[in-house]
Order: structure tokens, then C-alpha cells, then sequence
């Protein structure tokens, strides 16, 4: 009883929408890329006749040859006019697809309110855009707007609606949850009476989050007989997102048995979600289903000795089919099999019987107890786990720093750092600006060490995080910090831990260009003190 | 047919498994006073077995004399052992709670593979200590833990548990999903099969949600006859987080018409989720259903016009109902109403027709756009409502401060401030060293005013936070700092913003004394300059 599912993909239109997130032509061919690896079978591109910018890439994204169909958006003709001079429709025709989506109302209110026309004329509007479409020989699919408020308000309306684009030929009936309220039974509901009354056209289902049932509803949907899913990758879109086709997927296939991708590209999944968000410059939230780096991560201690014994105990699935992975936390509510196990995960030898491994595990609780927190910061963790194995080694001797902000009334505030380091008996002392204290910082030890590690150049800092632990006496007590830093490919978190805001900083700051420096070797030729050619003052 | 559902807060418990959430015992009364505020039914307080934090909450807890039932959550008893002397069962009692959750296992599997024992002796540990906490007089839970993977490999034992359980007294039957892989239709199924042999215990239902599905889950399983829904405040727990209390309650008092919480209460919805949020300093998704920012924003064109002629046509509930506002994200048109209502609270006369009003509001709507956020901070809102109406003089005219931090290899960090300031005509310049720079900064500026306004001895800094407000270029983004300030009786709360972390402390800092020398006179009689002889230097 497995049935296939066309999974359309609107990121790049409908994912637009959401607050802050904003596409370069592009930014929207790349992922059109990832999205075709990935395997969805649609890929809708934007709306012609809104801007340039969606011109440009319809044009360009024909040279990329992909397997997906590219689909252009578009509304229903105006009121009161004809199909053939509507300039819109006319774009899409120009843009070169063979696919598209017509939005059109089915929701008598809204054709009063929003449309200010009659029932009769909309339902014309509809007929007539997706029959000259169709006589262009495009695949039309037909998103009826707010297709259950609608149903909820005047049934009849609804499904005449849907009639009169199945009689113009739409090749999909897609019914929009537009506004996001409609309950997951009410869903299952409507789509069943579409589906005992549609004969030729194929149904879809496209739904908003606003009650946090979207794939929930889409699910639904597909049950009730919708054989098309419009979401986007990440949930990105207006108000609380659009459904997300990141968990959609993963459930269809591995939990319900549809077909959706083919089984070995599932795997690229995790991978083609932190892409997307990476090009979207949006946070990926790390609890988010299948795809965040909290997905698979185990912080209690009785979970992690289970999980141990047999992973099915507290997984769901396997991390590896949607190409994420497990991670053990280690946290004050787990024990040393948290500490082993994570060692396992990097590779390093551990010998829970050997003196060196008792020495790191009774360390790390230590450093615990003062304040430190490892499940958010695995790199500092694993210079930890290196060090007591014996594979690191120092890069610098640290001399001491200072750091100065000062705020003159009327004049803006300046932020100064001055570092002094000793390399392989060499003095180094440096000094930098920067936007704020750590910035300063950050710019006065980079300058210190890049001539002598080029590699760090590509780093940069992309999260910092401030926690008081203690908050009876606020200014006085100890504060943590955790910095995320990246390179092109990676992320990696590190922790410091201080009475003082700044030493916590300036710990994390130096665990991260640690870490960043693992196996890569240093310039041996190179001993001058570097200057202040470097350009990174101003980062 | 409306019918009356309990809501079980586990935030304090469950919630903390999530990555990154560590909440002191102080963070947690005062989630739980906020909880109580809102109405829910029973918090979850923690685990009085496994740390010295929880024993300290439970203790604290009963002084706030909340109207929500506080619960403790332990295991049942371990193997070949007796209930009466399982310590962790006794630290239950010891708790002074009047209800408790314990957990048990209810998969077959999870039995032989996690517990190592035989099925039968898990039903004897999950009878015996029911019955050992229920003659003492204590409401008790039973959480099966993995009982829809239980029910879906072994039916006949996973529902003998659940018997057991009955059998013993428990006055709740809590299906857990723990690991959240089960679809909505078979919570419904699996839970309408023990709805059908249960006759004295009432049905939960704990769901997380690794595949997007916990809250439809949660309404699911209600559907089918449960009556209490057991989650977390914007959704935090392990991995992808418990179901989210913040969706379900509208959902299913809103949508659903269950009676859940007194309806005035529901309008506190978007405050607690916003504040619960601040105080586990975890950052709240702009998108996040009916609380967050964008719930109801709007980006322009089409959409923004329609809602202008009636906000129905996108907007699936009135967001004030939940305590959210619409936002529209090109002009600025909301959020006045807000503004006046808290005038209106603190007795501020306050006409919106007035230019003053007028300047006002869009002054606040600025800072607003600049990052600063007064949900959490009150007293720096007040402090510009009452300046807009001329109630407040100004302290002191600021001239400069400065502050420095250094570091030497082998000795402790120092940290020190300057602060130049007149007060009427005198020009007063104060040093000050501190446990960190926040520390020095308010210790420096305090030996400044302290001699004018000798009030300022009683007031110490509770609680500062640090948000990172921009992560694309972490350490050259904005900060805001939220202060929290307490004298004998009362606390509050002032907020700075900056590009620099010292320069929003002080802006913090600076309206935290603004606020409490609101009503105090200055000592007109003081002309000299104060010397170091208040002790404030070691705060």
C-alpha cells in the first residue's frame, strides 16, 4: 500500500516571506541546487510579475539543467479583465516554465473583502487564468486560498470553486491553510469530502504554522488523499512559517511509507537544511526536529548509560537516515559514561581503568562545579579529552592583557585591547579598536598569531552567549561565556568561566582559536612581530 | 460539550533536560510564581532525588503559597527492593509535596534492555510504589514511559501496566511518548483502546517532539479521552523539546472549546512565554506560534492592505486574546495601545490626541527598533513615560567614564572604573575597583551619588543578562543588558542597549538609580566631594 508524493518546495517564494529573511538571485540558484540533490520534484522559483530579481532567475536557472520542475507563482486575473492581456500571467508564460501556481480565493468572504467582487466573477477569474495557461501547455497547479476557513464559512462555495478549476484543467487541486488555524481533524475532514468529489485533477495540501500543527495538518492531508505537499525547507515563511518540509519528509517515508525521495538521498537531508539556513543567514533553533544539532543529543545521565546498551532505547530513529548524528551531553546531570562515550565519538583512546582518563573525568566535574558547561561547548570539551592524551600542544605563552573602554559625554564610546605574548621566544605585543570589549580583544590576539597561523584568517566569531550563575548578588558574581565560531564548513563552541566578564571572554577566545588550529602547523620561517597590516582591526 | 482539561507544567523538570537551560533555585520560584499568575494547574518542580537545587525549590516553594498544585517527580522503586526504604521515593515524601509523578517503564523491551530485570518484577516495582506514596496520602501520577512504543510491540503487557498501575491507586494514567516518534493517528487509536479499559484513573498524555508532531499529539490524544496534558513553556525538553504548553492551551481553549484556563488569564499567555524565555535566557523564535514577534506580523503588499479593511482575512485569532499584538513590518502602525494601557497602570495621565503623547510613542518604538525590549524591563518604560510628562528631574550630568580590565600571567584579573559627573555645579570624579567591570562601574558611580542621595545604600543588583541581539558577526553585534535592582520590598528591572556590553551595563545600571530615586529628595545640605569611606569598593 505504498504510494508515491510530490513533494513541492516554496522556500524560495513562500519561504521569503518570513521576518528577516531576505534571497539574492543568487542565494535562490544555490539552493535550488541543494534542493534538486536533495531530490523534491518541485521547486517553485518566486512571481515573475513581482520583481526583477525573479526574472533573473527564472533565466538563469535554466542553465542549471536540473531534474526538479521550476514553477513560477502567480494570482488569478484581475477583476473585470481578460486572461490574454493580463500582464501577470503573461510573465509567467515569458518566464519560460513549464509549471505553475495560481493562488485564487475560495473563501466567499475574502472574494467581498479582499477581491470586492462577486462570487460569480471569481469564479471566472479562476476558470479563465487556468485555462489559457493550460492551452500553453503548462502543468497548472491551483492553490485555493484559504480553501478550509472558506469550506467553514460556505461549503457549497468551496468545493464550487474547485469544480470550476478541475473544469479548466487544473492538473493539481491545492487546498491552502492559509491563515494557519484549521485543526488537524477538520483537515482530515474537508480533504476527504474534496476527494470524493474531485474526478480528474490530483489534490495538495499547503499549510501555514500558526498553531504549530502544520506538518501535523499536512500529514492529515495526505491521508485524507492529498498526493502534493507545498512546504519549505526550515519552515521559513510568513508569521509562524509555512510547513516544514524537513520533518514532512522523514515522516512520510520513515514512519508512514510513503515514497517520497529516493533512500539514499533522505541522508543529505541534515545537511541540505543547515545549508539553506546558512545561505538564509537565519538560526537554525538546535532542538529543531531530525535536522538540529540537539535532535539526536542526550544530556541525562540514566538515558546515556541506556543508550549505550542500544540506541533504539531513547532514538526514535537512527540519526545516520537523515544524515545527523548523535551527540552526547555532557552536563551536571550525567556521570562519566557520558565523558567515555564522547571520547568514543572523537576517536580518542580512553581506558575508563587509567590513571590519565580518571584525572580529565574528575577535572571536568571540577571544572563543572565552578561554573562550566560542557553540552554547549564541544570543543572545549575535546581540547580537554586531547590534552590528557597528550595531542596538543601550546601555541603560545600567555604575558597578560589590557582592556579599556571609555565614554566621553556626546562622543562615541571606544573599546581598546592590548595583548602580550610570548612565541617560541619571541615577545609579541599588539594592541586594537574594536565595536566592544571582546571585539578588541578578539582583534588585538588574532593580530598576534596570524602571522604565524594564516589559517585563522578564515574564522570568525558567529554567537556569543553571557550567563550569570548566580544571581543573588548580580555584578559581583561568576559569569559564563560560550562562543560559537565558524569557518567555511564548520561550527565549533567553547566555554569561559570568571568573576570577571571579560577573563571568562578572553578564556573562550583562546579555547576557540585552539581548537581551530588542531592539526595545523605552524609558519616555522616566520619571526618578525607582526604589524598592523593585517586589516582585522575593524571586523 | 465543553469539557475541563488539566494543564501539567514540567518546565522545571523536563524543561531543563533541554540543551542549554540551567535554571538556579531562584530562577525557578520565579518561573513557578509566573506559572501560578497564569493558572496552570501543577508545576512540576523537579526531582527532589537527584540534587540539593531541587531540595532547596521545594523547600522555598511553599512559602509563595501558590494556588497550583507543585509536584515532585521520581522512579519507581529499584529492583528487588522495598518502596518503603527506595531513598528516592522517601525524599518524595520528605519534599512536603501533596503530588508527585513517578515514571515507569511500560515497554517490554526497555524492561529487559534499560532495567534488566524481569516484566513481572517491573510491575511489582510500579505497584508498590504507587501504593507506598498513595498511603501517605499523596495524588499520584503514573508517567509509562515509551507507552505507545510499548503498546505498538507488546499490547498485552503495556497495557497491564497501565492496570497495575489503576490497581495500585493512581489517579492519573500519563501515556508518555518519550521518544516522540509516534504519529497523531495512532495516539489516537492506542489511547481510545485505554480509555476503553480504564475505570477509576483519569488519561494523560506526554508527548516530545522529534518529528514536529507534539502538539497535535497532546490535542490528539485529548480528542480520545485524556484529560490532562503534561508539557513544557515553549516547548523545552531533551533533544526536540516536550509539546509546547504555549500552542496547546489556545489551541484548545480557542479553537477546540475546552475549558482550560480562566479566560482573562489566557491574555498572560505571550507575557510568560516571553518572560520564562528571559530568565532561562534561551532565545525565543521571532516565528514561534501565537507569542512570538512575528506571530502576527505582517510583511506588506496584498496581505497588509486586506488586514487594514478587516484582520480576519489573515489572522486565524485576534492576537490580544493570547497577549500578542499584530505588527505590520513595513509602517509602523501598532503598539500604542500597549504603551497607553501601561500609562494608565502606573497613573500617568495620558492622552493619545497630545503631541507629548504622539512623541513619545514614536520614541519608544524606535528604541524598540534599536533592540531595546521593555517586557523585561518596566522601569526604564515608567522612567520614559514619566519623563515625557515632566515628572522626573535629572540626576547628574554625565561627563565620562572609563573602565579597565588587565590580566597579568599568574595573578588575578583587576578591574577598575572612573566616573565624572556634576551634580549642581560640583564636579565629582570617582575610582573604583570591582569584582568585574559591571561590578567596578556601579561601585564607582555609587561613591559618586551616594553622598547626595544617602537611599542609594539600600539597593543592591540582583540579576543581569546579557542577549546578543544579532549573531551574524557575534562579537561586532549589538547587546542588551537587563538589570535587575532590589531594595528591602520591591525589585525592577532597567534595560541598555549598545554595539558595546560595558556601555549598555551603564546605561542599565544608570536607570536602575534613576528608578529607585524616584520620589526621594536629593540631601540639598551636601556640597563636598565624597571620599572612599562607604565600603561600597568589595560589593
Amino acid at each position: 500500500m505504498s504510494k508515491a508524493i510530490s513533494i513541492f518546495d516554496t522556500t524560495l517564494r513562500d519561504g521569503t516571506q518570513g521576518e528577516g529573511i531576505s534571497l539574492s538571485a543568487d542565494d535562490k540558484l544555490k539552493i535550488a541546487k541543494k534542493l534538486d540533490q536533495l531530490g523534491v520534484h518541485y521547486i517553485e522559483g518566486g512571481n515573475p510579475g513581482s520583481n526583477s530579481k525573479d526574472i533573473e532567475f527564472f533565466k538563469r536557472v535554466q542553465e542549471l539543467r536540473l531534474s526538479a520542475k521550476i514553477t513560477a507563482f502567480g494570482s488569478t486575473r484581475r477583476k473585470d479583465s481578460q486572461a490574454e492581456h493580463d500582464a501577470n500571467l503573461n510573465r509567467i508564460l515569458e518566464s519560460g516554465v513549464k509549471a505553475t501556481t495560481l493562488v485564487g480565493k475560495s473563501w466567499d468572504f475574502h472574494v467581498h473583502t479582499a477581491l470586492q467582487t462577486s462570487l460569480e466573477e471569481n469564479l471566472a477569474m479562476i476558470y479563465d487564468s487556468i485555462a489559457y495557461l493550460k492551452r500553453h501547455g503548462l502543468e497548472v497547479m491551483f492553490d485555493a486560498e484559504h480553501f478550509f476557513d472558506g469550506y467553514k464559512n460556505n461549503p457549497e462555495y468551496a468545493l464550487a470553486v474547485m469544480r470550476k478549476a478541475e473544469e479548466a484543467g487544473a492538473d493539481w487541486l491545492v487546498m491552502c491553510d492559509t491563515n494557519g488555524g484549521t485543526m488537524p481533524h477538520e483537515v482530515h475532514d474537508i480533504v476527504s469530502v474534496l476527494a470524493g468529489t474531485v474526478t480528474t485533477s490530483r489534490l495538495g495540501i499547503h499549510t501555514h504554522n500558526d498553531c504549530e500543527l502544520a506538518v501535523a495538518n499536512s500529514l492529515s492531508a495526505v491521508r485524507a488523499g492529498a498526493e502534493q505537499i507545498q512546504g519549505t525547507m526550515n519552515g521559513y515563511g510568513e508569521r509562524c512559517g509555512n510547513a516544514n518540509l524537513c520533518s514532512i519528509i522523514p515522516n512520510l517515508q520513515l514512519k508512514l511509507g510513503y515514497e517520497v525521495l529516493e533512500p539514499d538521498r533522505l541522508k543529505q537531508l541534515t545537511n541540505t537544511a543547515r545549508y539553506i539556513s546558512e545561505i538564509a543567514n537565519v538560526y537554525m533553533p538546535v532542538n529543531q526536529p531530525y535536522v538540529g544539532t540537539a535532535a539526536f543529543a542526550h544530556k541525562g545521565g540514566i538515558h546515556v548509560s541506556a543508550i549505550l546498551r542500544d540506541s533504539r532505547t531513547y532514538e526514535h530513529i537512527a540519526p545516520e537516515t537523515v544524515g545527523n548524528r548523535q551527540r552526547v551531553l555532557v552536563s551536571e546531570l550525567a556521570g562519566q559514561s557520558n565523558i567515555l562515550s564522547k571520547a568514543q565519538e572523537l576517536g580518542i583512546p580512553f581506558d575508563p581503568e587509567n590513571e590519565n582518563t580518571r584525572a580529565v573525568i574528575s577535572k571536568i566535574k571540577d571544572l563543572e562545579h565552578q561554573g562550566y558547561q560542557f553540552e554547549g561547548a564541544d570543543a572545549s570539551l575535546e581540547l580537554l579529552l586531547r590534552e590528557a592524551n597528550g595531542d596538543l600542544k601550546e601555541l603560545f605563552v600567555f604575558e597578560s592583557f589590557k582592556m579599556l573602554v571609555e565614554k566621553s559625554a556626546g562622543k562615541p564610546v571606544i573599546s581598546e585591547a592590548f595583548v602580550k605574548l610570548n612565541i617560541d621566544g619571541n615577545s609579541i605585543y599588539t594592541a586594537a579598536e574594536g565595536n566592544g570589549p571582546v571585539n578588541a580583544l578578539d582583534n588585538a590576539l588574532r593580530k598576534a598569531l596570524i602571522t604565524y597561523y594564516p589559517g585563522l584568517q578564515e574564522i570568525h566569531l558567529s554567537d556569543y552567549k553571557v550567563r550569570v550563575l548566580d544571581d543573588k548578588d548580580a555584578t559581583a558574581s561568576k559569569v559564563r561565556v560560550l562562543i560559537e565560531s565558524k569557518d567555511y564548513g564548520n561550527s565549533w563552541s567553547t566555554v569561559g568561566v570568571s568573576g570577571n566578564v571579560i577573563e571568562a571572554s578572553w578564556e573562550a577566545l583562546v579555547d576557540s582559536l585552539r581548537y581551530a588550529l588542531i592539526g595545523q602547523t605552524k609558519r616555522e620561517d616566520y619571526t618578525e612581530i607582526p604589524t598592523a597590516a593585517h586589516g582585522l582591526v575593524n571586523h
